[in-house]
């Protein structure tokens, strides 16, 4: 696909068949997401892959639960990439945005529906969120920056909404 | 440009050479950054595309004073874009970083160098920079999110470091 093509058409997708990506499109969109830039290149996020249903539910519940809610906060995606970003690094929250922004970019670019879910940083404060991190062995001050769910759109994409006018000034 | 390439190969550039881009390059690049996501849609951001020298300057100077240096924060970039998010959108910093990359991204892309430098935060919480902020006309509770600098490199970026061992988790 090509590049401007990707920035400018890109759609975040709110409906999905539950059919898995393969690992290595999956591997190929964690990779866009490592070459994120960070700031003075201290790479202070991490991603967490998850491919387990049962963990995708329980982070669903989880998710839902901050909002008061008992629904599905991602769309039926079968999976997911959690990013989360080390707090003693002064850039980390927008460390942590900007690879979120090139996972939903790869997976554009691959054919593979996708969208972001916030409440990461509720999630991953609550002792739940602490004890799913010391689990798989995540030591540090991480901050959940968000969710980027993925999975194979179910329907096309709504169109872009139209953009505001004054997005823009020149000087 | 292949959309997986620029995500993969995008890198940082530090030393430009003093020739403005074309308003048609500087444009397409701005109009990637309108179409990042942004939390439900709400267009959070602002851009503003600095070309003029003085204003270039000036916010140079800003910029280094809250190093408390007196060198050029923006590399001899001889322009950038400036992005802002509204305080009011609970999503604003995340919104306002995803311009960012993509702005980055499309730079690449067209073939030219960018930054993101920071301190965006503070030059606009100063009253050197609300004044600013007034004369162009904004209102609104805006936060500086980073300064994308632009331009053509001079020589050749470095290529990027290794990407760290435990960046990715899977489950």
């Amino acid at each position: 696909m090509d590049a401007m093509n990707m920035l400018l058409e890109r759609r975040s997708c709110r409906s999905y068949n539950p059919e898995l990506i393969p690992q290595g499109v999956l591997d190929q969109i964690l990779e866009a997401g490592k070459f994120a830039a960070t700031g003075m290149g201290k790479q202070s996020p991490i991603m967490i892959a998850v491919t387990d249903k049962a963990l995708r539910d329980r982070l669903a519940k989880l998710n839902a639960a901050i909002m008061g809610w008992d629904g599905d906060p991602f769309y039926g995606a079968p999976e997911l990439v959690i990013v989360l970003a080390d707090r003693s690094v002064p850039t980390y929250l927008y460390d942590g945005s900007l690879v979120m922004g090139n996972l939903m970019n790869a997976a554009y670019a691959l054919g593979i529906g996708s969208c972001w879910i916030h409440r990461a940083k509720e999630e991953f404060d609550s002792e739940e969120g602490k004890a799913l991190l010391k689990e798989l062995g995540i030591e540090g001050d991480y901050e959940g920056i968000g969710h980027c769910i993925l999975g194979y759109p179910e329907g096309p994409c709504r169109p872009a909404a139209p953009r505001k006018e004054n997005y823009v000034y020149r000087i």
